[in-house]
């Protein structure tokens, strides 16, 4: 019995693609240099039934199965293999509670982050994690890489609002592992396991997801350096000063330059670096105050507080639009997601300009700098083989040059295809040894997304 | 060669210990109605070959290998085994690293909590896990057990504070997981997994912790009410307009009595529930002052807000005794930590409370009521077989009950020997089955802390 025959034994016709020109749309996520396959088949489950029989299926016939969300990952997790299931989770977006004296939310996957956001605005509540693409990425996703966001110098990650998940393994059989409660310590933390897993443990099916009070809107500040370092300096001091803001970013010369080319922005042309912070705190004037000064006295020349949303709307608008300015730049870029202790920030950023000077290559570096997690944007001509070969070469030097001050060589972006010669690099081989055993443990048959992560 | 003789050839005398008074000494945790075993000796090494020459010797002999912190645990985690070797990392006790740009610390797992939290002050720092015997137990016990505390309600508990970790294996092989940097994605979480792993899976050498900006000194307020059920419905509102306190904790009339018996601290008697609440926010008084309006419109009889620190701390005193005065009731005292999703408390409470009537035994009830988080305390004499016999029943009827209630058997205290014919309840088969296959992983010869957990 064929695979396709086998599926719509337990899945409506609908909920089965098979058209070459339509699977063949599933191929990708958004990541560059990223080989992808060619699915078999596409199924779009909307109950956990579905997935289980998917799952049955596939170990019975030993068929790879790519789980993915909306596809907007930046590592190529979410890519195809040759003759692959892709089980999309889009159509699993039920938010199943919303609950204000627990603080919880129970969703699907399939719901995208900034739904979830609003739906949990409206009792009060707050969702932290806000990736660039929260209008469009969907929660399965942000719980498969384990996302960051702009928020996180405050709020954490991803990770850190997973607190209980229904997932369908490799076998079909369903997990409940985690909590609904605040605490829980009962055995080992398989939740935990499962954030970050690019789909490669089990399908996570529904999860429980912690929530915190909605914070009072944030104020933010705009300051311009003659120098990185010096913009560094002032990251460092807010952070020393114990300051919490709730978003400290920072944009490098031909960041702010490509947002200026696309946008006339009118920053100066002379601004080395850009510094971003925000508060959500009772008095934002008194911290941006405070911050602002730390600034001058790291030499700022510049510093520019918001006095109401709008203007704070305005200010962020710069980092905002950065990626998007980068791209413009040439015909494609790559976005590496370094993560290097924040005292070592500086290092990091003066390294990369570095090796943009090295590979002749445009590098545009946006960074959340409160975190020390910087995305360098290598922007390369696809067309010409030899500056592709250059910006392969130029982001894995970067990823060279944050293991060695420290850093990782994902923050918040994930593994994928892209890095997975890097993970071994990063982890060592007793780490890499015990990764896999523990992928045995959960996909004793390697089916689940073969050929990511290691 | 027999065992002694081997760990000698890699550690110094005064490290082993043989003398069976000295070494039975050993034997337990804190725990009641924990089995333990006689160790075969007890070894204190001062660095991380040792440890890994500890556990060389013990995979090649397949001696078990008890890991030891301070033993301040309550479950029998840390209690030997017939002929194991106890690894007791006491005597590692360094603060290698505070870094207050970066709000790190790097410690070995000797370290007192105490210790830890008063040397990061001094650098305006904050390590907010505060389990009630911080002044005795250990950053390692910590680790191991998951610990919680008071603060967790507003800072969470000790897993969200654990960003690396240097393990010895159980073959000798250092592994070095997680991470120095705010944060990291890269491969399967394994830091997490050995966060309330209780020994099972590795010996922690070396911890990277992250710390807070010290807040401002906490202001508290108590408030008294004619049921728990009020008590417990000023939680629920509290939490769901969104408030933010530093500690919110509730005492059911037992506690209070038995407070009052020890200490005369002239709780009025008719008091059937004490709420305790506290902000650490920059305006502690209005916080107080709307919580304190919250507690009175769910039903409070009276509402004592505090003016100052040392105000606070005398209303405080109250719960800081709590387990001293129960411990007075009877001879002998069993703690539970149930931790039952905030919105669910009040039934929790008065199912304690029908369980107490049930086996004519006094339950006195302290909780992290912020948390759901609930130690009922059975007090009953040890000498007396049926009066015994109805302490474990009554303990495992609130477990019980706290799993019908949507929550867990354990919040912050975990599994050891206690509670490890409750684990597999909680987690079901499949959890059961992976957290036993990850065991394996990384302990295939089954010497690490055999017998606890499962």
């Amino acid at each position: 019995m064929d695979l396709i025959a086998r599926l719509r034994a337990g899945l409506p016709g609908e909920a089965i693609l098979t058209d070459p020109d339509v699977t063949g749309s599933y191929a990708n996520d958004m990541a560059s240099f990223c080989e992808a396959g060619t699915p078999a088949v596409v199924v779009l489950p909307r109950t956990v039934e579905q997935v289980q029989h998917i799952m049955r299926t596939a170990t019975e016939l030993r068929v790879p199965v790519v789980p993915q969300g909306a596809r907007t990952g930046l590592s190529g997790a979410a890519n195809a293999s040759d003759g692959c299931i892709v089980l999309s989770l889009v159509k699993m977006d039920r938010i199943i509670e919303i609950n204000p004296v627990d603080r919880i939310a129970v969703v699907e996957p399939g719901v995208i982050n900034a739904v979830l956001s609003r739906a949990v605005n409206e009792h009060g509540l707050y969702y932290p994690p806000d990736p660039s693409s929260w209008e469009e990425c969907s929660i399965g996703g942000n719980i498969g890489t384990a996302s960051g966001g702009l928020c996180c110098v405050k709020y954490g990650v991803t990770a850190e609002y997973v607190l209980g998940l229904d997932v369908v393994l490799a076998d079909g059989r369903l997990l409940t592992c985690g909590r609904r409660t605040a605490k829980g310590v009962a055995g080992y933390d398989l939740t935990r396991l499962f954030v970050g897993s690019e789909g490669s443990l089990g399908i996570v099916v529904r999860a429980v997801l912690a929530l915190k009070p909605e914070p009072p809107g944030q104020l933010a500040l705009a300051a311009e350096f003659p120098s990185t370092a010096a913009a560094c300096e002032a990251v460092c001091e807010i952070m020393a000063r114990g300051h919490a803001p709730s978003l400290l970013e920072l944009m490098d010369r031909t960041s702010i330059r490509a947002v200026n080319d696309m946008a006339q922005m009118g920053l100066p042309d002379s601004t080395e670096a850009l510094l971003l912070a925000a508060f959500d705190t009772p008095e934002p004037a008194a911290d941006l105050a405070a911050v602002g000064a730390l600034c001058t006295a790291a030499g700022a020349t510049e510093v520019v507080p918001a006095e109401t949303a709008a203007e704070s709307d305005l200010l962020l608008q710069a980092r905002r639009l950065t990626l998007t300015a980068l791209e413009r730049v040439k015909s494609a870029t790559m976005i590496d997601d370094v993560c290097v202790p924040r005292s070592r920030l500086a290092e990091m950023l003066d390294g990369t300009a570095a090796i943009a000077e090295k590979y002749d290559l445009t590098i545009g570096v946006c960074a959340h700098a409160g975190d020390g997690n910087t995305h360098p944007t290598v922007c390369f001509d696809a067309a010409d083989p030899d500056e592709s070969r250059r910006a392969r070469e130029s982001f894995d030097d970067i990823m060279a040059l944050g293991l060695q001050l420290g850093g990782t060589i994902t923050g918040e972006h994930g593994v994928g295809v892209l890095k997975k010669e890097w993970l071994a690099r990063e982890l060592g081989p007793v780490g890499v040894e015990l990764q896999r055993g523990i992928k045995e443990v959960f996909d004793p048959l390697g089916i689940l997304n073969p050929g990511k992560l290691f």
